[in-house]
């Protein structure tokens, strides 16, 4: 299983605040967190936007089997001939994790077909994640709920399409709600939306979150490695 | 209820033998069998390609509650800033029923984040189209089954997202399947999509096949005229 | 359209508590409020377990489109024949409003097939209830969201299928969420499950509670009267 | 991984045309394909009818992972208690494979809550099988389609829930189509209704057909081994 951990690596090289938790990168810490929990299952690599290509060439993605997506302030930067290139690979089969701010990113948007907006607050206030799919692999080894002590706020309501399957329900100090984790399937790929994860908190050191990002690398494992026909014609008595 | 058709127009223009089938154009008969059915409930007008704005200019999507989709090989026409706002009316809540070929319209493919290929035969085969919904204000007033006796074959695998809702699954009589009703929900919008209608054939004039678009524009009339909120920063006691 | 609202009818006449918020009984508030907002849309009546045949005869329930149903320390009283022949009329088309502590209720559990359990603490707190579902009809009229300030908490995991559609997500001040409106489609018949309403709180005298009732009673009205077809065989050239 | 392949074993017994296709029965033969395909995977057993407790006795179900079941004649016959022990153990997520008649069984009908009556002929046409899921773990090694020779006909409309995921569609040269793999997730189980598989034809010697079959054992395999919590009461302050 290969995976390969996408960061758009600005607020990490601006931002103290976000340096200071997250010395080599946010990418770099979510990769430590999949390597240490997939072991010998996965080969984990980073990739990011000021790499040639924007980290995602041909070759990076042909041998990507689950692109996991961190971005924010960068959205618009990247290109849409490489947004045409991830889709193509998702529909395909490859699994896509899209964490946090990503959900205004250009390929979640791509991939849902709506707006993806949705309520959000920086207080720092308490979020409590509860798991709504006991049973799905996602929540492997996740108890009733898990806390995370210090959060940014996303809240309803959330524009994406009805998840395939609702995993995760999200309870904010301050008032609000929130899905906090969906699935989608699209052509032959798996998505998972997780949406805590700010860059301002510790959220990516924090076990539970860390367990959940391996299980969902997992899931999105592909069963296919290149894409079903495209618009064939079927010729009359084509199966006789 | 402000019903606008659009067609692109091309085929009943260009090839005698649509227009022999469609004299005033796709567009006029498939408004013309929902004026007939909708009666006072609804203005029906037309719209195509080779207008100002391609027919859908801010004032004519702006006066329209559920837009009705016919087009096939002038999709790469169609100006993405059409598409963007066709799309952003669609998530504020206006209803869109997309037709046949329209499965490959940027806007179905923008909106459904898929590649939306298909398999296809042009050979004039028998269509059964199963209603799988009784009950669902698509079917009303449609039996079990009713049938196209001569069709174009569009079959599986569809690749689109798993629909909110299956209407209708298609049989055809040179071996292949498709699911040919659909309905899915986006932002504050309704969307149908109904597979039946070449421009060969006689399609539109169909008594079942007008009674389904009917109701599929009674139920993608929208409840909402205005789009929901964007993405508002919350403060910290703003619900107090 | 032709309502009927069935209540055990027990707590009232019991707990002086409940009388003092329902002299009538909940269920007449529950009509009251449907009709004040249905006008002359429907007819609105009662029924109770203490009623012959428990309020659910032949007669009554093939005059009724939609049932609203609440139920709480009676559920092993309703015989199982009569629930019967209450989910052989959802199947066929009639419409079902379930209220509350309705999740527990035999008819609910044998439309699910799941367990339905859920959490719960009697303590009087705020509820917040979270539109998700803007431009569905259940919602028209209703904000991003409104508050019960007194409430009984029923929170996650909700041992419930995954909804057709998620309509509303409820945030309470103790610490947790539900999903608090949702929708399921059987047979030919509609289903909405709404959780705010129980016995010690005035919830049924809350104005966008009132509203939402209305709205659902809209929603789950029927298109058919009649159920389809059982199992029929099929012979060889049925269809030519 | 530990299968129980249930039979009623009524057929085998009694009708010299199926004693001829499945000499050691029915449930003989599914489980010995599964022991092929799934090899050291998987422990499987067989269990019967005319067993003591109807072969699903406390201590069979506690050491069954995945149960498969095929019924046809005798669904009366299961005892409810036995259908009540079952539906807990799959809420508590033990995987269920209900194949082809099973559509009617006890089990089957209280996790769907719905009718389950579909459309039937007995006229050994030809049933070709689409994938509509290409990337799904069920039609892994799968193609667009296969095809049995010789097939009970069961045709739409089948009254079932909206399945989670569509996995495969019917064709049938008689003029009916069929959604003949559906998964169900309830509880914390996962449920696949399979269609193929009448007793009058060899088709559990089919190669696609064992190969979805061990598919659908792995996909429906548990993460977990005991039931989520029930109902609890959660005191103010519990999550302090």
């Amino acid at each position: 299983m290969r995976v390969t951990v996408w960061g758009e690596n600005v607020h990490e090289r601006r931002d103290p605040s976000v340096a200071a938790i997250y010395p080599e990168g946010m990418h770099e810490a979510i990769a430590a967190g999949l390597r240490e929990r997939l072991g010998g299952e996965a080969e984990v690599r980073t990739a990011t936007l000021d790499e040639p290509e924007q980290g995602l060439g041909e070759e990076v993605l042909g041998a990507t089997d689950v692109l996991v997506w961190w971005g924010h302030v960068a959205h618009g930067e990247v290109a849409d001939a490489i947004v045409d290139r991830v889709q193509e690979r998702v529909l395909a089969g490859m699994g896509l994790i899209v964490l946090h701010s990503g959900h205004f990113s250009k390929i979640f948007r791509r991939l849902m077909g709506t707006s993806c907006t949705l309520r959000w607050r920086e207080a720092g206030e308490k979020e409590r994640v509860w798991n709504v799919a006991p049973g799905h692999p996602i929540t492997d080894g996740i108890g009733e709920h898990f806390e995370i002590p210090h959060s940014e706020m996303y809240g309803e309501r959330f524009d994406i399409p009805e998840p395939d399957k609702l995993i995760f329900l999200s309870w904010f100090a301050g008032g609000d709600v929130f899905r906090s984790g969906c699935t989608f399937e699209r052509g032959a790929g798996r998505i998972f939306y997780f949406s805590p994860g700010d860059q301002e908190y510790p959220v990516y050191h924090h076990p539970d979150v860390q367990r959940v990002l391996a299980n969902a690398v997992r899931w999105a494992a592909p069963r296919l490695r290149e894409a079903p026909a495209g618009s064939p014609n079927s010729p009359v008595g084509w199966w006789k």
